[in-house]
Order: C-alpha cells, then sequence, then structure tokens
C-alpha cells in the first residue's frame, strides 16, 4: 500500500476499489477525502461546506450501492465533490470548475456515475423516480437513490415529486440529507417539522440508550438496528408528513457514522417501494470554520487552510459588487418609501437582501427556496397595495416563469423584479447562467426589462421601478460581480421607461448595448477612436420597451449595426432591433453579440464572455471586420 | 318579496343582501343560486361541476366574511360562478365568457369581490399570504381565505405556499375543498392520504354520532362545535401533514352544509395564525349526471337542462380534434415503438391521453397537477433511455419552464413536449392563451420547435419526433379544436426538421406561416387568386431551426414579406425570420400578424383570431394593403 497523505485514497480511482476495503478502513477513507477537499478547494475555489457535509454518506453511498449500475441523483450539485473524487475524478479535481475542467456539478456528460445533471434544486426527486420507473418497466433490479437537502425540499418540485413517486411503487429511496442549511438557514415550516423531529424525545432515546448500549456487541447491534428503525418509524410514523406520501420513513440517523450508515443502507436495499433515510448532517462538517460560519463557508473561495483566513475579500479601492449595491440601494429606497418590500427564495446572503433583513426585520423576507412562492406572493403583496422587491437569480426565475405572466403581469401588479446573476456567472457553469431572461421576459405584456450598464444606473433604474406614476411589473437584470465605479452612491435620478442614452458620437458605426457588457463596447470604441475609428455607442437601458426614436435615428444614419448583450442572442434585445428595423422596412443589417444558441460551459468570467466573442477584444475585432467589409 | 324562480336570489345583489337574511333561509339561497347556474350553464357553456360543488361553501363565506374588505381567493376559478352571482354580477352571468362579456375567472380588474386573478391551479395561498402579510402591516384586522382544491394542492406552488405561511403569523384561512378530483379524477399520494382522513373512523365517529345527536339543540350544538373541531384537531394533529406544516388542521367538515359551514366559519374567524379547514364537496353536486360523470360535466357545453343530454357532441362528417389526433397517434407509435411513454399533469382526459392510460396503462401517466414534475420526470425517463412524451397545455407549460431548460435541453434529452392548446384559446381567455411558447422555446439550445398546419402533420411531427435519429429535445404545439381534415389517419412521413413547405406559389408578395393558422392564409390566398393576386405562401412548420434556404429564396424575390402565427408577435416565428433578414443583411419589411404585445381577453375563437387580425380575413386585409402601397 503507497505511503504517504493520501495513501488510502490513492488505492481508491474507482467505486470498485471502495468496495475491497474493509469497512473498519471505511472511517480511515473518510478522512482523507475530506482532507483532500479541504487541501484542494482552499487552493481552487469551489463549494466547500456541503461536500465536506456528506464525504461520510458518499462513501457509504458507493460502497454499499453498485454504481453505476445502480444510480445516485444528487440534488443541486454543490455536495458531489466527494462523488467526483470517488469515481474516477481525483486527478481531475484540481481544475475543478475551471475552464475545460470538470464540471463542479455532476454532469452525465462527464462521468457514467452522473446519473443526472443538476444544478438548481429540488429535481433530484423526479428525475430519480423516471430512472426508477423507466428500471421497473426494463426489468432491472436497479436501486436508484435522491441525495436532497432539507432546504431543497422546500421547493414545490420536490414535494409533487414525492407525491407522484408515493404512489408508484418503484425501489426509490430518497435521503434526506438533513443540515438545517441552504446557503444560509434553511427557513419555513418544514425546517421547523424536520428540527422538531430531530430533537424529540423518541429520537433521543432510542438514539442514545439503545444504540449506546450496544456499542461493542456487534451482532445484536446489528439485529438492533433493525429493530431500532423498526420502532421509530412506527414511533414516528403517525406524525409523518412522509408516512403520509406513502413514503417509509426512516431515520434519524447520524451521518457522520460511516459504519452505521453503511448498515442502516444495506438493510434499506431489502425493503421495496418508496423509502426516505432522514440524515442528520452538519455542513462543513471536519473544518472547524466551516462549521462555525455555514453561510460564509458554502464557497469561501482560496482560503489558508491551517489558519483558516479566507484570501479572496473584497479590497478596498475596487468597485463593489452589483449585489452589494443592491443591497445598499433597497434599504434606502425602503427608508424613503413604506410600500417597498424585500424578497429572497433563500439566497438573503447572496443577493444581499440580507442587509435589508437585518435593518427592517419585518419588511425582508426569506421564503425558502420556493421562486414561484416568491413571485406570487409578491403579486399578493401588489395586489395589497405594496411594491415588492423580488430579488431572484436570472437562471432561477425560469422557475417563477408562469407566477411572472399569470399573477404579475397579466394583473399588471406593481413588482419589480430584480434578476440577479443575469448573462453569463463564470465558474457555476450553464445551470447557472442567466442566460435566457431578456427574450423570456420581453415576450411578455405590460413587463419593462431594463439592464444597468454600471452601479449607479442599477441605483436609478431600482429608484425609477418604485415611483408610484409606473405601476407596472419592472424587470432589472445585472450581472454577477464588479461594477465599474467606487464613486457609486449617488442621488437618485429617474430614468425615463424606454429610453437609451448615448455613451459615445460616432459616424463610422454604431454599436447598441444592454447592461454592464457595454462597458466592453466603451473600451473597444476607445481604442478605435485612438485609431481614428469614431463608434457610435447606445446604452440602450432597456430590452423592453425599446427606444424607438434612438432606433429611427441609427436606421437612417448607419447600415449595419452591432447589437451586444450578456443575454442569448436568439430572442434577446438584439431581436428586438432586428424586429423593429424589420417592421419599419430599414435595411440596416445587425450583427449580434451574445450568448450563442449553445449551452456555454464553466470558466472564468473573462474567459467565457471571449468564448462568446462580447469581451472588449470580440467586439473590437467585430467592428474591424465590419468596417473592413464596408470598404 | 318578488316572486318566481328565483324570488330569494332576486333580492340579493351583494353580499350585503345575503347577510340580511336569515340563517334559516340559507339552505333556501343556495338552492336557488344552484338553480341559477344549472340554467345558465346550460344554455351558455362553462364550468360546471366546480361551481356546483362550492355553492354552499360560498354562500357561507359571504355570510361570516365581510367582504370586499375580508378577501377571498379562489384557486383555479372554475369553482367562483356563485361567487360572482353573489356579487353584483347576477345579471352580468348571461354572458360569461363571452367576447366582451364577464370572464369566466375571478379578475381584479373586474370586481373588487375578486381579491386576486385567477385561471391557473395552486397560486392561491402564495397570494393569500402576500395579502395577509400586506394586512398585518398596515394593521388591518382582515381576514384573507385561500379556496383551493385538492387537485390543486399537489402543484409544487401550493406546498412553497403552505411551507412559507406555517412561520408567518398571519390571519389565513386556506380551506381546502376537497371532491377528490381535478377535471380527472385526482392522483398522487396526497389524494390518497386525504381519502384515509375523509375515510377514518374518528371522523365519522365525531361527525355522526356527536354533531346528529346536538340536531336541535341549538346552544348545546355551538359549544359542541368548538369541542368537536378541537377533538378532532387534535386527535388528527398528531397524524396530519398540515400540521407538520404548523397549519391548525380543522375538518373534514361536509361542505354542503350550510349551516354548519357558517358555524364553523364564524368559530375559525376568532382563532389567529394559519388554519386549514379540511370541506368536503361534490364536485356537480344538485345535478345528477354532473355527479355521476364528472369528468365529462367538468365542462359541458351546453345542454338540455331537464334531459341532461349534451348539445355540444362531436358531430359526424367534422375534422377531428387535434387532441383526438395526438391520443390516437401517440398510442400507434406506441405500439412500434416501446421506448415511448405517455405522460400528462392531470389532462388525461383534455388531452386525449386517456386513450393511451386505458391501452397502455404501464406506459401512460398522469402526475397531477404537477407540470415541472411532468418535465423533469420525462427528463429521468431519457435518461434513462425511454422517449417521453409530455404533453402538456402551452400556458402550464410556462410552469415547466426551468424543467425544460434545465433537466431536458442542457442534457440534450430526447423528450417530445407536445403543446397542446398553443395559441388562443378562445373562452378561457387570457390566463389560458398559449401565447409565449414559440418565444421562450426558441430561445433555448438544442430544441426543436415545430407546429402542424393541420392533423396529418401533426402526426408526421409526432412520428419523426421519436425517430431514434433525432435525439433532442423536440416540442410541437397545436391548437386547441378541430382540425381540417376527416382523412388524417395515413402513413406516417418524416417531416425533414427545418424545412418548411411549400403551400402556393406566387410573385407579388410572400406569405410565411406557422401552424394552423396557415389555414387562414390559405384561405386569404385563395380569395386574393380570384381577384388575380398570386401570393407566395411557405408553411414554415418549424420557429426553430428556421429555413434558411427559404428564407434566402424569399428574401431575393421580395422586399415585403408577412410572417403569421397564433403566438405572441414578440420574439416569435416573425422575430426569428426578422433575426435572420437582419443578421444576412437582407433589405425585407416584415409584417408580423399574430398575438400582439398585450394580453388578449376571452371570446370565441374566431372572434379573437378576427380582433388581433390574422383571422383570413385580417391577413387578405394586410396583403390588399400591402399591395396597395406597393403600387
Amino acid at each position: 500500500m503507497p505511503k504517504g497523505k493520501y495513501s488510502l485514497l490513492e488505492t481508491v480511482g474507482f467505486p470498485a476499489d471502495l468496495k475491497r476495503l474493509d469497512k473498519l478502513q471505511l472511517p480511515e477513507i473518510c478522512r482523507e477525502v475530506r482532507d483532500f477537499i479541504i487541501d484542494k478547494v482552499s487552493e481552487n475555489p469551489g463549494h466547500f461546506g456541503a461536500s465536506l457535509g456528506v464525504v461520510e454518506l458518499t462513501v457509504a453511498l458507493h460502497y454499499v450501492y453498485n454504481t453505476p449500475y445502480d444510480k445516485l441523483v444528487w440534488d443541486v450539485g454543490h455536495q458531489a465533490y466527494a462523488h467526483k473524487i470517488l469515481t474516477g475524478r481525483r486527478k481531475l479535481f484540481a481544475n475543478n470548475r475551471r475552464y475545460h475542467g470538470i464540471s463542479g456539478f455532476p454532469k452525465m456528460a462527464e462521468s457514467e456515475y452522473d446519473a443526472f445533471g443538476t444544478g438548481h434544486s429540488s429535481t433530484s426527486i423526479s428525475a430519480a423516480l423516471g430512472l426508477a420507473v423507466a428500471a421497473k418497466m426494463q426489468g432491472e433490479q436497479r436501486h436508484v437513490v435522491a441525495i436532497i437537502g432539507d432546504g431543497s425540499m422546500t421547493g414545490g418540485l420536490a414535494f409533487e415529486g414525492l407525491n407522484n413517486a408515493g404512489i408508484e411503487k418503484s425501489n426509490l429511496l430518497v435521503i434526506l440529507n438533513d443540515n438545517n442549511m441552504a446557503i444560509d438557514p434553511s427557513v419555513g415550516a418544514l425546517s421547523e417539522y424536520l428540527t422538531k423531529i430531530t430533537t424529540s424525545q423518541v429520537y433521543n432515546r432510542v438514539k442514545t440508550e439503545v444504540w449506546n448500549r450496544t456499542e461493542r456487541m456487534k451482532s445484536i447491534r446489528r439485529f438492533l438496528q433493525k429493530t431500532i428503525i423498526a420502532i421509530k418509524s412506527s414511533t414516528l410514523r403517525q406524525s409523518n408528513l412522509f408516512e403520509s406520501l406513502n413514503f417509509r420513513y426512516f431515520g434519524p440517523i447520524d451521518g457522520h457514522d460511516v459504519t452505521k450508515l453503511v448498515g442502516t443502507l444495506e438493510m434499506l436495499k431489502n425493503i421495496p417501494g418508496p423509502k426516505l433515510l432522514h440524515v442528520i448532517t452538519v455542513k462543513g462538517k471536519g473544518y472547524k470554520p466551516a462549521e462555525e460560519n455555514q453561510t460564509l463557508w458554502h464557497a469561501p473561495g482560496t482560503f489558508d487552510r491551517t489558519t483558516g483566513e479566507l484570501l479572496c475579500t473584497h479590497k478596498s479601492g475596487q468597485p463593489p459588487l452589483y449585489q452589494h449595491v443592491f443591497g445598499e440601494t433597497i434599504v434606502e429606497l425602503a427608508e424613503k418609501n413604506e410600500k417597498i418590500i424585500g424578497i429572497t427564495p433563500a439566497m438573503p446572503t447572496g443577493s444581499s437582501l440580507n442587509i435589508m433583513m437585518e435593518k427592517m426585520p419585518d419588511r425582508a423576507f426569506d421564503v425558502g427556496i420556493a421562486e414561484q412562492h416568491a413571485v406570487t406572493f409578491s403579486a399578493g403583496l401588489a395586489a395589497a397595495g405594496k411594491i415588492p422587491f423580488c430579488n431572484i437569480y436570472s437562471s432561477f426565475m425560469q422557475r417563477g416563469y408562469d407566477s411572472i405572466i399569470h399573477d404579475v403581469a397579466l394583473q399588471n401588479l406593481h413588482v419589480v423584479f430584480c434578476l440577479d446573476r443575469s448573462g453569463l456567472v463564470g465558474e457555476d457553469g450553464a445551470t447557472h447562467h442567466g442566460a435566457y431572461d431578456i427574450a423570456f421576459l420581453r415576450c411578455i405584456p405590460n413587463m419593462v426589462v431594463a439592464a444597468p450598464m454600471n452601479e449607479v444606473e442599477l441605483r436609478n433604474m431600482m429608484y425609477t421601478a418604485q415611483l408610484p406614476q409606473l405601476q407596472r411589473p419592472f424587470a432589472i437584470r445585472y450581472p454577477r460581480g464588479n461594477g465599474v465605479t467606487e464613486r457609486w452612491r449617488r442621488p437618485f435620478e429617474e430614468v425615463p421607461v424606454g429610453k437609451a442614452r448615448l455613451v459615445r458620437s460616432g459616424s463610422h458605426a454604431a454599436v447598441l448595448s444592454l447592461g454592464h457588457a457595454g462597458n466592453f463596447v466603451a473600451q473597444a470604441t476607445e481604442r478605435l477612436e485612438q485609431e481614428g475609428i469614431a463608434i457610435m455607442h447606445y446604452d440602450m437601458r432597456f430590452a423592453k420597451p425599446v427606444d424607438e426614436e434612438v432606433l429611427h435615428e441609427v436606421a437612417k444614419l448607419f447600415t449595419r449595426v452591432v447589437t451586444v448583450e450578456d443575454g442569448a442572442i436568439v430572442g434577446g434585445m438584439g431581436s428586438a432591433v432586428a424586429e423593429f428595423f424589420a417592421e419599419n422596412g430599414y435595411h440596416v443589417q445587425v450583427i449580434r453579440l451574445g450568448i450563442p444558441d449553445r449551452f456555454v460551459g464553466h470558466g472564468a468570467m473573462a474567459q467565457l464572455q471571449a468564448e462568446c466573442g462580447f469581451d472588449a477584444d470580440g467586439i473590437y475585432k467585430t467592428l474591424k471586420e465590419l468596417l473592413h467589409d464596408e470598404d
């Protein structure tokens, strides 16, 4: 056996190697996997706490189940690092989340062990049920396991999955990984309910007395294991939400006792039908700073593993995050306008709504992972005269789409949608890029779709959106990451809805940009200016309504126009421009830069922008080619 | 008091009038309301069974609560006819669902008594919570009541609402109207659970013995009412799903005993916090044929109220419904391709998937009202090698949007989406028009978006979508209602993906159509042909990918093109055409006909098509004007 820090882990390339280990070696392999994750993630940033919390569970699952024949479906996928490391990707893990490296989430195209790709929450039960039903049809004796956190369980899709799985007699095991956390602490009635179960006397009595008394008597312990679970199950059955939905409920059990997990899973393999195993874990387990501040260490960036010091903190003298500007600005506005309410579905820290939640706890709501509810709840508030700012990441807003149309826009309610992380998001990759929002919002009547080019514009758009004369749905999309100016906290100014802003005058060609990408245009046109080429640049500010006056002007002056947006070019702002020119019979060629019609992977934001061709260099080149063609 | 059939009802214009009645008169007013609904709906078709089922509940609610100050939020809204009749719209009810008449659903713009508009399911709890939280903030002692069916309760949004409402201490009452039906019978674990509660001995004992024994002792009865509910509540609390979510659970009680309902609601007014009252009703109550075949009588069309004979049945010699063609065709295909699975979220009859469910029960699934799950479950099946045909009404597919992107398209899975009721749907109106699907699907990479011009094309598109060489997400959108030919069952032919079909040659102008609306184009061009004007007409068949060869050809021949589609023109097929011309630098004016950028109301399909200007007459006029301009 090789020596060294990871002497045991180095013998385990795949689950087959893991299965060769003695059960007594499992705690050691867990230690090494955990150490490996801490080592690697401290250097190459990624999701941290979630994976540390399921090391034992992951080892136990691959030890007991016959993967990849048996299928593991990880919900969200933040927690799948141990799974990746144990399924042939240990060496690739140094390039986790990097451009052309492995994905930070399970991905079917990457490994046959990734039974179903993910990134968004609450999909695992439905997907696993699909795999299980297909297995039953094909006569396969396959086990299918969905591993889902208590946070994800609040998403309506998870409930829909349970409701359907409860009547399908498929061989499905749902493991509820209960750490009382999403990225921020879990909220909602379900979360309180799970805490009640976990802290109930029944559970504790069974767990401590019976279990500990048999510590050294292996055979009795095995016998009791079955009994205990049966007792607990029947004791709790009467009061159990999951049993109400036809799931046999087992647990809760300690998710950091790998031996017990293995025993329990082995037993569960023999129980047919839908089952739920409630496992209690600690997010960040085994790395003290992460256990102590679980939200901060969800995805901490690089850090010194010895001291626990974070190395990626915000430096002064840098422009602020758009997120921070949102968080500060909503408080400023809410102090002046008592109608304003803040709403986030489980992203208080990520969105910075936590600033308002601290200062105005009665007016800011974390509704849990529940995007549909966040939107329809906002609609209810607006119907009663409030002005909710509903902050949802662009890619998660896809889940609230019907609520936007049916509950907000159709009733023309005054809800302000703040679409955080619009456009490319970088290392989180394809599941998280907010690519489609312009296209899917632009087709909805009554909607305003705005995007700020900088922090000052973001503030002014937020200010404008809540003005009493507006009284209509107003979406503001802005990207992940830093803005462009330190001097962002300026007095509010109204932004005329549907009015573009001239950034630079010019006569050689015209560029129409939307949002932060306008800064790349500014860089490109600056460079061209130095070459004696004058480009007219408008920051469109609104994808809907578009500034028709400006478009008429541009169409009369130019035969070629470049549009730039950090969003899907199919149906996006450039498409609105093309629609306008076509409708009005203008002869203008429109070159649309943005996210092309394919799924873009992960990597640094700049790498992805370059790949898509709308970074400063790409825009510069497009303009040069266009002008060259015209010569 | 006026005499006649509706002598009591005629004295009740508004809830204030209702409140003036003696409690003993309530059964009589219920009888008259029910009679009135039967009378009116037999002549002017609408939703029938749901409203009959809640007559007593509606009367009790308006009798007890101070509407419109107190807020009633009806889920879906099929059941709101009694509510409309009792809130100032009795005389308008003759024009229910008619063009410029009142809406078949609650609608805020129509009445202050309609606290929140609806049409889609499962929104009521979230919206009501918004109203209740706003009331609390404003210091209003307002009661807010959500009335939701057991079918709607399976939608994930409802669960998200419960989960959030359980921790908000707002004054919210959820009434679970349990009739064990959606449009088709309710399915899922929740439905089985509710049946268990309802048939449990505890409930029956309490209900029959205690209650009936006190029949004539009013004061004791009132006292016991409280006690009974408390007993029931505490007996069931341990085993109750809703209590798990921090709702105080009351019931189940008989939803057709108006006196008891009034007593119970009066008592509940004094209990603060989130509460759920479980009410048992019979869909179609009081009209025998409707009680006996609840699915058929959900929305039966006109009927003879004396005999119960339906008058709107399908006549032979008429082209079939697109729905029927789908239902027959999937069975034909599934018989040849064992990979094919059929999936519907609670619309087996409406979609005609019930044909497959009868013939191949193991391969066709009704997953309940759960569009997200329907799509992600399909993705799971496809990941295991199946080819699911996931049939969802276009406007409901808005709810599965994230699942389409994240679970299906990103993984390029072979799921066939059949988007029934795409485009304008007629009398159901704004909430149900399938207006946005072309726009919201066209921006998704990997997707094919097809629309058949007739039944034969629908069959061939379904055939093409399941061919093994396809292996990608494939959406087929088709409208509600009849096709165009009796001779639809022809041998299958592959439709080349992305290829348009020349319908008519011509040189004066070009029309590019998508889907069934192509038939209106054909009528218009036929008429023009008779006037000596030859219009080139292509049935594009695909909004994505568009036929670039044809577009090049058209752009070279014409300077003006009309596009026609039964979908939103913003971002639709016409937009794809405009994008293509703009990108390629063609000088072609594109006049886009379709659903304009506003919410279109309800009325007969032909009326709405005419209003939008894409019926045969509208297309004819557009072409005439265009040719006149060119002269």
